[in-house]
């Protein structure tokens, strides 16, 4: 009687730690990338100064393009620029984004991006920080949210490109997926 | 009797797993951001070279400012600035932030930062690689450590700016206060 | 008898439970500056424009440099530099790396890089990104490694350069020692 007790119990603890196995793995850090913590996508906004455009503008050229190419290498832009929920320009922005791109490629139009995203409302408030290269001919193209602070403390994530942009010389607009993979 | 013993046992191993579970999840990755794993703040020091300040100056103006605004938009800035433990500028260096900022808005003083703290001392040796945005119409701000070598070695944190600060137009100081949270 | 059998179910219990532990331990976030998760060697070659190699150039300097010091302080260069897996220029590039570096010092040549590595064959899709201090006095020199994505999906680590390095005015070329220590 008292041996059959016991297999009932071994059973038991083993059942335990298999169920605690599995825990401690849903615990753990696995990162997947179809299941990010948090996920939401902003339109950016970009109008450049061209002079007279004073009060619409949000981003400015600062340095020249370089002789290397027609594609404007070398050109650097700094923005402060709305980000909206829809893809409306006028549509009440729900962050900013500031920072900076300049075209890097002598072959074709090509980009690279730094820069903050800001939140400063009811909903947020905090900032996330992104970096990485917008390869423009690509459909989508994939930047790393490398920190965030406030709501966003010490994030990081995937920021994609694409979608729904529109690219103009004077006014762009960027789609932007942002995945949280890392949530406190 | 035996059934009794049993018991005990069933009663031992579930107390046995409960605290394994405690000692798992105090070794998670849950951070708190009341609770980095280092903390240390400094000062930073940053001379603008006028044109004629070359052997004090620790920082240059790269690029003129645009025609966006009236708050230096655009202008660019490259320092190589002492990082001391208390406020004075002449205290002794513990660490060297090399990097840039520049102003990015038209309707005030706003800049943005990416730099590197550079530790070569009996104390630290490594570094911390740090960016985000400077909104310096906020009583602090934060900004995101996002990575480290050396003694630093793949750290993450927050570096908040604020506090003892002063800022003039060739001179000014920040308090860093450096939090990290991931540290290994 | 009953009381002997319930012992060696007590020992079991406790051997399972430590087994456990090092099951869980292994899995757990410890990082060990000796064992990336992945790691290989690249490098980077930068041929600079100087007015009439555009065909061959890589990279062109977007500001002039300041007149604080005589060693480039302030000159920003933008590139899309070639990737080779042997020191050979003319290899078959295996990446590009995009992105910008400067000088900041003004009492040596010394410099600070933000780039990503782009992969797109059939080996690696993705990109890696990169932000740190080249101290170009040292021998060797460490940079973070910040983020992922594609194949490379939220990676962390260092980028260490030196080694087989080859400094010149308008041809250089680094060694880029890639190590992973976060792997997904």
């Amino acid at each position: 009687m008292a041996v059959i007790v016991n297999k009932s119990i071994v059973f038991m603890v083993y059942s335990l730690l298999i169920l605690h196995s599995f825990f401690i793995i849903a615990h753990s850090k696995k990162l997947d990338d179809n299941k990010p913590c948090k996920r939401f996508v902003l339109y950016y906004h970009n109008i450049l100064f061209n002079g007279t455009n004073a009060a619409n503008a949000t981003s400015a050229t600062v340095t020249n393009h370089t002789q290397l190419g027609n594609f404007n290498h070398g050109a650097l832009v700094v923005f402060d620029d709305p980000m909206t929920k829809d893809n409306h320009l006028l549509s009440p922005p729900v962050a900013r984004a500031q920072g900076f791109y300049f075209y890097d490629m002598k072959t074709t139009f090509n980009a690279w991006f730094s820069y903050t995203l800001i939140f400063n409302s009811s909903e947020h408030k905090g900032t996330i920080n992104i970096m990485g290269a917008d390869m423009m001919d690509e459909e989508t193209r994939d930047l790393s949210i490398v920190g965030g602070t406030g709501d966003f403390f010490m994030t990081r994530g995937i920021a994609t490109f694409g979608g729904d942009s529109v690219q103009g010389s004077y006014y762009f607009r960027l789609q932007m997926d942002i995945k949280l993979y890392e949530c406190y």
